[in-house]
C-alpha cells in the first residue's frame, strides 16, 4: 500500500484539508508557527470561486482564476502538501485516511468547504450542471458552446430552442451573474459568431423560490438586479422553484414547464464533512458545529473553519453565510489562538465576524453593493466589484490577467474563452 | 438523420478542411472572393502548434496559444464554420461526409495537417505521449505533475526514478525545446515545489535516431543546440533508436534500457488524409501528390495544402519540409489563383517557395537560428526567436498574454501554470 510519507519532525504537526479561502489563508497564517503544516487538497490548486462564472461563460481562461498551492507556498519552510482525496478521520488514533494512505495528525483543520445541495432531488443531480468546481466551469462552457453548434443543424424548432435556451435555478449571486453574463453573450457575442440564428430564439430563464433576487442582501440591490436583469431580456421567475428535470422539461411549481438541454443548480449549498465524526456534530445541511474558537463540538483538537463551519451564537442562529469573508477571518483568528494552543496555553481569543458587505454583478457597468454605511448600485458599484475582486485573487500574474481580460472585454464587448476543450479520451 | 445545414448561395463553394496554418491562412485571404467559405474542424479554435511545447511543461496556459475560429473569422461576410469530424470525401459526387451531414463543394481543400508517425510500433503508439494538439499537451502536462506528486509517496528507489525521468524520442525542434524545458523545471521550479525530493535523481533522456540534432538545419545550429542541452543536464543519445516501450522500459537500438513512466513521441509526422481520394495519391508516409498549383493529382476541383501536401519538383523531391511557413504560403498562393479559378479562367501561378530559415529554442537565453544569410546562436537567437513566435501568434489579446507570461517568466525563472486538470466524470 502507499504511504503518504510525510518527513517526521520534532514540531506538533497541524494537518489542513483543503485549499479554499479558508484552508490558504489558514496554511499562509501558519508560516511562522512552531509546527509541520500538511495541506491535502484534490487539486493541486487553490480556486478563486467567485469568478467561476466567467470562465463558465467565456469571459476569463480557467489559469488566470487558479493558483497552484506549490507556487503558492512552496517557499513557506513549514508547509508539506499531498494531491489526495480524504475518505474518512479515526479521532481516537489521531489519524486521517486519504488515498494516498494515513496521515497522523497533533491538530486537524477540516476547510472543505461546501458542494450543492440537491435536495435529495436525484433526477435533477443527474441531468442539471453545477458550478463549484473548474471542470464544473469548464464542462458548462463546453456544453453551451456545443449547443450553439448544434442549434445550427437542425430546422426543428422545439430543438433548437431546447438548445439556445438556459434555465439557472437560483438567484444568489451565482444565479445572476451567469445569467447577466449569458445575456451578453447573447447580445453581443453570439449574433457574430452565430449568425446563421436568431438570436431572439434565445431565452434565459432564472427562476427564484422566494420573492426576491439575492436574499442576502438589502431591498435596494434586489430591486436593482432585477432591474438590471430584466432591462437585459432575462426572464426572471420569483416565487417559483423547479418541481422535476430530465434534461429537457422543466416542470415549475406553479405547474408551467419550460424546454431546456441546460439546466443550471445554483439554488442551495450544504456543507462538505469529512466521515468518521460523531454524527450529533453534523447539522442536517452538512454543515459541522463549532464552538466560537472553531473547534469541532466534542473534540479538543478538530476544528472546522469556513463554509463547513456552523459557529450557532445569538447573533448568528444558523451560522455565518457560506462566503468567503467568514471563512479567511476564520482561519486569521484560528491561526492567531494555535500561537498560544501549540504552547498549551488558555485563554484563546473568540471568533467575531467583521460583515465588510457584500456585493455582486450583473454585466458591464452593473452591479450592487450593500456596505454597513451606503448601499450604492450601477457604475460605480460595478468599478468597486472589479477592484475588489482584482485584489482578492491569489497572485499578481492572476490579477494582471485577468485585469487585461477585463478591459479588453470592456472595450470590444467581446468575451474570448469560446473553446470547445474536451478530455482527452485514453 | 442530421444535416450539417449549410446556407445555400449562388456563389461557388470552397470547402476548407482543417483550420491549422494552411487552412486560417487559405479562410483569411478568400474573404474578399466571390464564393462562400465553408470551414471544418474537429476543434472550434486554431492552434499554434510550435508552442505546445510551453503548454505541456507549465510555462504557458492553454488559452493564450489556441484562438476561437468563430473570433477569428466570425465577422467575414463569406465565411461558415462547422465543428465536426471529416470521414469521407465522394468526389464523383463532389461531397464530403462528416459527422454533421453531407456537405457539396464545388472546390474542396484539403488541410488537414500531419499526425504522429509511429511507423508502424503499436507498442509505443499504445504506450507514449504525443504533441499535436491541445488535448495532448494537457495530458502531458498532468502526467508530469502527476508523477511528481506519486513520487513524494515511496521509498522504492528504482519506481520514484520511473516516475522522475523522462525519455523523449526525437531530435527535432519538439524534442530540443521539451528537453531543454523539462531542464528548466528540475533547475528552477522542482526543487521549490518538491522539496523533498533529490533532483539530483531525475534525468531527462533525448534520443535521436540520426547523428545530430535539429536534422532540418546547419551543422553550428545542431552542435550549438546538443552543447546547450548538454550543459543543462539533459543526456542526448545520438543514433540510436528506440525498439520498444511497454509504459515502463524503454529498450534502446544499442542493446540499452532505460526505465521511465513517462515517453514522449516526437519521432516522426505523417500526412492525415481523408479517405474516399484514389489510392495512388497518397504517398506511403500519408502526403498527397499535388501540383505545382497544390491540385491534388488526377483531379480538378480537390487541393491540398500545407503538411497533408507533397509537391514533388526538382528542387523539393521529398516535398516541402511540413512546418509552418510553406504552409502559409501555399495558402496564399491558392487564395491568389483561386480568383482565376473562380472566374474560370487558366494561367495559375505555380507555388515558389520562400525559404524564410528556421529556427527553434533550448531555453532561456538559449536559441539556434539559421537564416539563408547568416546563421546565430545564444542570447540574439533567442530574442529573434521570442519575437518570431510572438508576431506569428493569431490576435493581439495571445501575443499580450504570451509576452507577459514570457516576462514573467523570464525574471522570476517560473514556469506558472502547474495545473493538474482531469476531465469531469459525468
Amino acid at each position: 500500500m502507499k504511504s503518504a510519507q510525510i518527513p517526521s519532525t520534532s514540531l506538533p504537526r497541524i494537518v489542513v484539508v483543503g485549499g479554499g479561502f479558508a484552508g490558504l489563508q489558514l496554511v499562509k497564517s501558519l508560516a511562522k508557527h512552531p509546527c509541520q503544516v500538511v495541506l491535502l487538497d484534490k487539486h493541486n490548486y487553490h480556486t478563486f470561486q467567485p469568478l467561476l462564472y466567467q470562465v463558465a461563460t467565456s469571459g476569463l481562461e480557467t489559469a488566470s482564476i487558479i493558483y497552484p498551492f506549490r507556487k503558492a507556498l512552496g517557499k513557506q519552510k513549514n508547509f508539506i502538501f499531498r494531491f489526495t482525496e480524504v475518505k474518512n478521520i479515526v479521532p481516537e488514533r489521531n489519524i486521517i485516511e486519504t488515498s494516498v494512505g494515513e496521515i497522523s495528525y497533533d491538530y486537524l483543520v477540516m476547510a472543505t468547504g461546501a458542494v450543492t445541495n440537491y435536495y435529495g432531488m436525484k433526477e435533477i443531480e443527474k441531468n442539471s450542471f453545477a458550478l463549484k468546481t473548474i471542470e464544473d466551469a469548464i464542462s458548462l462552457r463546453n456544453h453551451i458552446l456545443k449547443n450553439f453548434e448544434e442549434a445550427l443543424l437542425t430546422s426543428d424548432t422545439e430543438l433548437r430552442n431546447s438548445l439556445m435556451d438556459y434555465v439557472i435555478v437560483g438567484g444568489g449571486p451565482t444565479g445572476v451573474e451567469v445569467a447577466g453574463a449569458l445575456a451578453e453573450l447573447e447580445k453581443h457575442v453570439f449574433p457574430i459568431d452565430y449568425k446563421e440564428l436568431n438570436l431572439v430564439e434565445m431565452d434565459i430563464h432564472l427562476i427564484e423560490a422566494s420573492p426576491k433576487l439575492l436574499g442576502g442582501m438589502s431591498e435596494i440591490a434586489s430591486k436593482k438586479a432585477l432591474e438590471y436583469l430584466e432591462k437585459m431580456g432575462v426572464k426572471v421567475h420569483l416565487g417559483v422553484s423547479v418541481k422535476s428535470y430530465d434534461g429537457y422539461t422543466v416542470t415549475l411549481s406553479n405547474g408551467e414547464t419550460l424546454i431546456s438541454k441546460t439546466l443550471l443548480w445554483a439554488a442551495g449549498v450544504a456543507g462538505n464533512p469529512i466521515k468518521g465524526l460523531k454524527e450529533d456534530v453534523i447539522l442536517p445541511n452538512g454543515r459541522v458545529k463549532v464552538d466560537v474558537f472553531n473547534r469541532v463540538e466534542g473534540y479538543e483538537n478538530i476544528f472546522a473553519i469556513g463554509d463547513l463551519a456552523c459557529m450557532i451564537t445569538e447573533e448568528t442562529p444558523k451560522g455565518h453565510p457560506m462566503v468567503a469573508q467568514p471563512a479567511i477571518q476564520q482561519a486569521s483568528n484560528l491561526a492567531k489562538n494555535f500561537k498560544k494552543i501549540l504552547k498549551k496555553e488558555g485563554n484563546l481569543t473568540p471568533f467575531k465576524y467583521k460583515d465588510l458587505g457584500s456585493m455582486a454583478t450583473i454585466g458591464r457597468n452593473k452591479a450592487v453593493v450593500d456596505l454597513s454605511f451606503v448601499k450604492f448600485q450601477g457604475f460605480f458599484a460595478w468599478v468597486a466589484w472589479v477592484f475588489v475582486h482584482l485584489m482578492a485573487l491569489v497572485g499578481y500574474r492572476n490579477r494582471i490577467f485577468v485585469f487585461l481580460s477585463w478591459v479588453s472585454s470592456y472595450f470590444s464587448y467581446d468575451k474570448s474563452n469560446r473553446f470547445i476543450i474536451e478530455p482527452k479520451k485514453e
